[in-house]
């Protein structure tokens, strides 16, 4: 049975040692679940008022109707953009977040600017006047710009003012320019409310509506604005998988989403003070390491060892030897407190929004962040000494790969393979050469988190595998950027695996076939990267041989993250259902009619090397519209 | 059966009818619907990610463990703030209306200022200099700063700082203040969002945190503005009941919640042009009467006749009368335009938000808001031919009603009492003095909506009549108040129902002992009531002999209504149980725990009887802790 629940093996061992010590993980969770309830499976459970709970019986002869009147298109189509709601009110307070700690570099604090050139562009972006100005008061006025449109009372946000010219004519007309990236979210809430939206498309549409928010606004702010503070992720040399975890050291887990902190933490690692009471604890040093999307946003810039993803939070502290697990938002399994108490790992909640029961807190606040970092970072050396030695176990897997794939360090390396005397540097002219060639097919973005229902990573490697073989660039983010690093096909030799095109991309230019492009906010990486080639070919990104995938998806940012991607033109396959079978019509407008609005629509295939086809399939039969 | 529905003759007969008809109504599918799922009514339902749906198992050896590890406190608590976001989303949007509408005005539209002199009083809230300025000035800056509430940036919403000292204490030391109105909203849906809060103490405080930002935020901005715009309500004369429709005019139904079109509408009801248009296809004239909250916010202004409430809407159509219903936002059932199809009422939807399969849509824009109005009318006229005769039928019942009270209006009628020369006028001294005395033993606001699960309109009626026996003086908002009116509690006569001290209060002031103020956004017309008298004796909310009351609650904006007046210090019982039974935690903070913090708490009592000795054993109780 456990074989059904990853590929991976170190995860696997992870789950065997669990069982042997007789604790619980989120698979056998799922196992007791079963059978999952069929009605919020295919979305026609309604609990948005207290007449209900009303449910619609989609095969027997039970209700068609709620008993307010609502039916199943309805229902579904409300259940569906709460979840957007979900997802992109997760995004906007990143990307608020860093704007704010984008205020407080500019006002003094520990942060600075560490990419001036990205923020006066940014700058621009928002109107910001730079000419003359020292970068502090650039930072101000930008971070204040940024926030405004998270709140702004009137006219429209900025961000998407970005996008090619089809791109933003297309939202024009169909109204779902964002007017501020909160209050679309709230629109939803209010839009969902018992008695005020019955028509689905309608309701879709402001679901679009505040997609855009998150994806051209929220998630995009936070990855431009983390860039300008943290710096700009250029390739980098990394391990990944629970093997990057160290017998002799301090092990620290940094587990979420936000930079803030984490790399505050990465920091705070190297404090002489920290590292001398390690020495005194008996460990040979401090080894942080990351998890989930707070890994990715540190190891893109600091090279810091990637540990797990999503399904693998509960394996680290398996272990036995994860000395402190430091969460901030999001994605963080309420599990970890139950499972770190049955071995010595401490687990320590920072953030106001998320805390656990059986966590310690200790709240950051970025006016304090390298002391508080010291602080959190004592609670795991101390913590040393309290492993027990006979539960520790760490599986010895960890492979090699190349991480840091901004949209910068992108072209800047395919410069590489530009003849400088007659060619421009620093656009994706080499990019658009090797498609338009046929040397690459084209181009996917394979992102996502993991989900119980997919065996761990499988829905990630195989279809990735599949796509590249067919000389396809792949570009990924999230939990699949560890699903790829643990796998293999994010080191150099990987180009083993490739068609012979993308084979001698990756060795002219020197890069693996998959490009990690970073956390899960940075899927705005991916637009950014298709608007640059669009806008270079006077085309809209709906024209592209690109499409995109999220094979092992689960949480509401995934369902926001394919609706921005589907309205911005991309063809989207995913792995997992989403809760919208009990409306033949909202399943028909998601993954057909909307095709012909937007230009992209939904695709749902489990099969990964199905999904994998269908993706060929469509790069192909756009080559083909291009002529190319 | 359909005794057990109603308690109202002229329902009960509509719903006879529609049984004739053929037409199904919202207890019909309320029957169907049963059993209702247990998971979800007790709130252990999560379908927050698609790795559930999860249940909980209460009482068996199932899952006591969502797959990500979250137990039932964790959900129950996630999912009832997530029902608070719904209610203070739908009030916000409401708000932002509003102010919208008072800019439009400020800058030249078919709106303008009714009540310079309150628009000074809010301006001054927002700290909008007033001196030398005109009305219009006044008007534009005030609404900026209305919209800049929604989404600031950085300080605190305003409107709380009106609230007496020590009620800003408790929300200060609780860290509660919300800080824009849309950005708890949308907090709460990131907080919510999988693997980030696991906290049901967090969780709560965040739900309480944007609970406030509606009551006095949204919701008080709502009803401030509405005042400026549409006057200041004062008592009025009206009736109430589906009697209201006339035979030989035609009868416009104005349902939903909000007065920016519905006041357009009673106004170009008298306009000549449609009036003769009338008379053409051979009415008497146009009869419009109004339902649920927009009715409120119409009769309260113009004495606009009150057709029904929530569970009326169904039977207002059924009645074959209606020759066009046209609609807002909220509370509207998707069944209306399934029931107008078996007569001939055309189902209007005006708001960009709201669409209904099978409604008429004319988009409603304040920019050309009468002639809009006009148009929507003539779609009523023309019906009236339609009229299928043998299909009409008009029940004979309504009944008279005092409305119009809003907090001004209350001052200025206990003036009466006050001998002019001794004592001061325009405060609330005279009902301080009532109370004091023991004249009235307290004061109870009874607000929210109609439920299948209640007998429709009993509740409310029972409940209240309990109140008023024992001298307490009843305020009303939204579907209780129809509940009332059309019980005769509104008349002055009901003073025959009350014990002999609000009977003489009746007599002296002139007024019913139940008194309307507005719609469910005018629940924040009793925040500012109880404010004043607790200023007024340097006291906070919560040390008054005063209660609250939900008996027939079905929607989230209930639930967010409920939390701000509990955690505003007010004891409130609610007739139909939240689903938080699923957590016993959750559900002793709520009814136990959260009186300690913020001087209120909730209680659920589905009997009015019972319910309403719970609130007379409060008020006595807070009576002796006074010593009064």
């Amino acid at each position: 049975m456990e074989d059904s629940r990853t590929i991976e093996t170190a995860t696997m061992k992870m789950i065997e040692k669990a069982k042997k010590d007789n604790v619980e993980t989120a698979w056998d969770r799922a196992e007791k679940m079963k059978p999952q309830c069929g009605f919020g499976e295919t979305g026609v459970c309604c609990r948005i008022c207290t007449m209900g709970p009303c449910r619609i019986d989609l095969v027997g002869d039970g209700p068609k109707r709620g008993v307010c009147g609502a039916d199943a298109d309805t229902i579904v189509a409300r259940n569906l953009i709460r979840m957007i709601a979900g997802g992109a009110a997760a995004h906007s307070d990143h990307g608020r977040d860093i704007s704010h700690t984008l205020l407080m570099a500019a006002e003094g604090s520990d942060y600075e600017v560490k990419e001036p050139e990205k923020l006066i562009a940014v700058a621009k972006v928002f109107g910001v006047e730079t000419e003359g100005k020292d970068i502090k008061e650039i930072a101000k006025e930008t971070a204040i710009k940024a926030l405004e449109d998270f709140g702004r009372y009137e006219g429209l946000t900025l961000y998407p003012y970005t996008a090619n010219e089809k791109r933003k004519k297309i939202w024009e007309k169909n109204d779902v320019w964002p007017r501020s990236i909160d209050r679309e979210i709230v629109q939803i809430m209010h839009q969902t409310h018992m008695g005020v939206d019955a028509d689905y498309v309608n309701l879709i549409q402001q679901g679009v509506r505040a997609s855009i928010g998150d994806g051209w606004g929220g998630s995009m702010i936070a990855t431009e604005l983390s860039d300008v503070l943290f710096g700009l992720p250029k390739p980098i040399e990394t391990e990944a998988n629970l093997g990057v975890l160290e017998k002799n050291m301090v092990n620290i887990v940094a587990h979420g989403h936000e930079p803030t902190l984490s790399d505050m933490i990465v920091q705070a690692s190297q404090d002489n003070e920290l590292l001398e009471r390690a020495k005194a604890v008996g460990a040979e040093g401090i080894n942080v390491v990351g998890m989930c999307c707070t890994g990715n946003e540190i190891v893109m810039r600091h090279g810091t060892r990637m540990a797990g993803n999503f399904l693998q939070q509960e394996a680290a502290i398996v272990t036995g030897a994860v000395d402190a697990m430091i969460v901030d938002v999001q994605c963080i399994m309420p599990s970890v407190t139950q499972v770190a108490s049955c071995y010595h790992t401490k687990v320590i909640s920072t953030s106001p929004k998320a805390k656990i029961p059986g966590a310690i807190h200790i709240q950051f606040d970025e006016k304090h962040a390298y002391e508080i970092a010291k602080k959190i970072i004592l609670e795991g050396v101390e913590n040393f000494k309290n492993r027990i030695p006979e539960k520790v176990h760490i599986p010895e897997e960890k492979s090699q790969a190349i991480v840091g794939f901004s949209v910068e360090s992108i072209i800047k390396g395919l410069d590489k393979v530009v003849i400088a005397s007659a060619q421009p540097t620093g656009t994706v002219k080499p990019l658009v050469d090797c498609i338009v060639s046929g040397v690459l097919r084209g181009a996917a973005g394979v992102v996502g988190c993991n989900n119980h229902k997919v065996q761990h990573n499988y829905g990630h490697v195989e279809l990735i595998k599949d796509l590249i073989k067919h000389d396809v660039i792949v570009v990924v983010t999230g939990c699949t950027a560890y699903a790829c690093a643990e796998a293999g096909l994010m080191k150099p030799e990987a180009k083993e695996l490739c068609g012979p095109g993308l084979k001698t991309v990756c060795e002219l230019v020197g890069i693996p076939p998959v490009l990690h492009m970073g956390s899960c906010v940075d899927c705005s990486r991916i637009l950014i990267l298709l608007n640059e080639v669009a806008k270079y070919l006077n085309l809209d990104i709906s024209d592209l041989p690109a499409a995109g995938a999220a094979p092992e998806w689960m949480s509401e940012k995934a369902v926001s993250i394919g609706t921005y991607f589907v309205t911005s033109g991309v063809y989207t396959v995913l792995g997992v259902c989403p809760p919208v079978l009990g409306s033949k019509n909202v399943t028909k407008l998601l993954t057909e009619d909307v095709e012909g609005i937007y230009g992209g629509k939904f695709a749902v295939e489990p099969d990964p090397h199905k999904a994998a086809q269908l993706m060929i399939d469509h790069i192909e039969a756009k080559r083909k519209a291009l002529g190319i």
